[in-house]
């Protein structure tokens, strides 16, 4: 086994303190990962505050982990000791269904395994997540890293950017089409910054004018400030497409409003209770009111190259693992521009 | 001006009562068409009883007219005078703008016309609906009924078949799926027989235990009692598409939980108040919860060239313009297997 250390929540609510644990030795085709930096995902928090009701303790967080490898199995051929890796939201699926096949592990038919806070695939072995010193994965389930990138800042890419680019992508966006991101947080900044390299017009829907600057540095064209009726009046029927990363309650009938004939309103935050819908706001110009959910191994791979080729990584504020109690604290005001990222070094003081 | 005659209404609730009037002269463009049928569509009693609010009165209603044509405009091309023509929702549009051009009528960007309740496009002279023994429209907006088809049963394909069609023909419903129809109504029947004749296998979700019979005739392979949580969640994820017709309020996450992941639930109902909608409905499995209204000239002529080609018609009770109070008041009580049809020629006594 090998000695692991991390920063693990206890109990709902309690601060994550340090925790040594064991992980087991890689199988032949699992890579040894030494993790250098892992990004604070707003799921984290709701995670080890047990917001969903499943969470086991002791539970460390982390899916956003970039690092090196260190140790290879024998049958392992995608990676060789000294590369950089990394790994998402997501180690392990049945690996025989049609989706798993088609590489598209998110959508498991027997349910994906997550990073932290379940077991490992088939076992009773805990799997602790990312705030951490090492990981030991199914080179299937790990990441290229491609050469030249920030490191620290393409850690969010794993949760972050796949979110944001797989429905970018799914729906097709483009040059010549006019694109909303709605909310400038961890996923908001990361759509803007995608969807405008996919060569589409972007507009920021913020409720807050400081957010003004922040949009346009980051790809908008213009902003629009949500809480304004004659704004958004100004927008009715002028966006192929929209992506919602609001995790807060908010109207979704004034964004369908804004959509065009066909046009696709997409949901990528999880408010907590249900809203309300008016059927017309799709019946009348055939509008689709959708969800997207993370990505599989083949599309965030994509996702990492098309990042690298276009000069992509998140906006990040780097913490020390012994931040991570202030940090969680700054998240749940959404104090942070755009993504805290821990640089594990700081759990060797 | 042709002297013309039908039942309006004069006022919200107030029973339809014979109204004569004048229909201006077919232009060089035009054709006057002799009504033979209409159908009873539950958008005409919403209408007559001012549920939108934007009734004018008299309001002659009739939105799913057949009938012979008795009149062309030295342009007339595609009508000589005793064909059989139809005339759905829609009379008029801007005609100049990108969806108008394309076909896509329902779509015009300044509004297109309907066939009743408001005025003729840049005039004052208002539209008269098909509860009458004319129309005058101009060729654009009729349509050709192919030859041996039931004209009575033919006539609300004008609204109810293009309604259904068009949904399964966007979301591209064919063989090797697995298609939902949602309520068994003037639209339900249609979209099952229609979903069928595209090669889907269909299956009908209902409230009522006494529509298995009639749901299974109309396509189903199977009906689902929507009532029964045990029926309900054997579905899970078995759903490629599905249409749900149903005006009524009713739980639509229950329905986007049937979908597989890609699939799509699209409303062609119109519930009168806004309904709870969780995102998290959509966002595992990348689902979608869209909307269609009608269609437009180009794809309501493909439906009934598709209808006749395979037979399809709908399952109409005739009756006489003088039953039309008590038809609204079986309307009302979904009391209707599965449209009324107007014989026009009872306007004659």
């Amino acid at each position: 086994m090998i000695t692991s250390i991390g920063y693990a929540a206890t109990a709902a609510r309690a601060p994550l303190a340090p925790f040594n644990f064991e992980r087991r030795e890689p199988g032949e085709h699992d890579v040894l990962i030494e993790a250098l930096f892992c990004g604070v995902c707003h799921s984290d928090l709701h995670a080890a505050n047990n917001d969903w009701g499943s969470a086991r303790y002791p539970l460390v967080p982390g899916h956003e982990i970039v690092g090196k490898v260190v140790k290879v199995g024998s049958a392992v051929t995608r990676f060789k000791v000294g590369d950089h890796a990394g790994i998402g939201c997501l180690i392990d699926s049945c690996r025989e269904c049609s989706p798993c096949q088609q590489g598209d592990e998110h959508f498991c038919e027997r349910g994906p395994t997550g990073t932290y806070g379940g077991y490992e695939r088939g076992t009773r072995i805990p799997t602790y997540g990312g705030y951490s010193n090492n990981y030991v994965v199914a080179e299937r389930f790990a990441l290229k890293i491609p050469q030249n990138m920030d490191l620290a800042a393409t850690a969010p890419l794993l949760c972050a950017g796949i979110t944001t680019y797989s429905p970018l992508r799914h729906w097709k966006v483009g040059p010549g089409q006019r694109v909303g991101v709605v909310g400038l947080g961890g996923l908001g900044h990361m759509g803007l910054k995608i969807a405008r390299a996919l060569g589409a017009e972007v507009v920021l829907f913020s409720s807050s004018e400081s957010k003004r600057e922040d949009g346009l540095r980051l790809g908008a064209s213009d902003v629009v400030i949500s809480r304004d009726a004659d704004q958004m009046k100004a927008q009715t029927g002028r966006f192929d497409f929209i992506l919602d990363t609001v995790s807060a309650e908010h109207d979704i009938n004034a964004y369908l409003r804004l959509l065009k004939n066909d046009g696709t309103l997409c949901l990528v935050g999880l408010p907590e209770k249900p809203t309300l819908f008016s059927a017309r706001s799709v019946v009348f110009g055939r509008k689709s009111l959708a969800g997207s959910f993370i990505g599989g191994l083949r599309e965030t791979q994509e996702m990492l190259d098309f990042c690298a080729q276009h000069g992509i990584v998140s906006d990040i504020e780097m913490i020390q693992i012994q931040q991570i109690n202030e940090a969680y604290a700054r998240l749940e005001k959404a104090d942070v521009k755009y993504r805290f990222v821990i640089d594990l070094a700081s759990l060797k003081r």
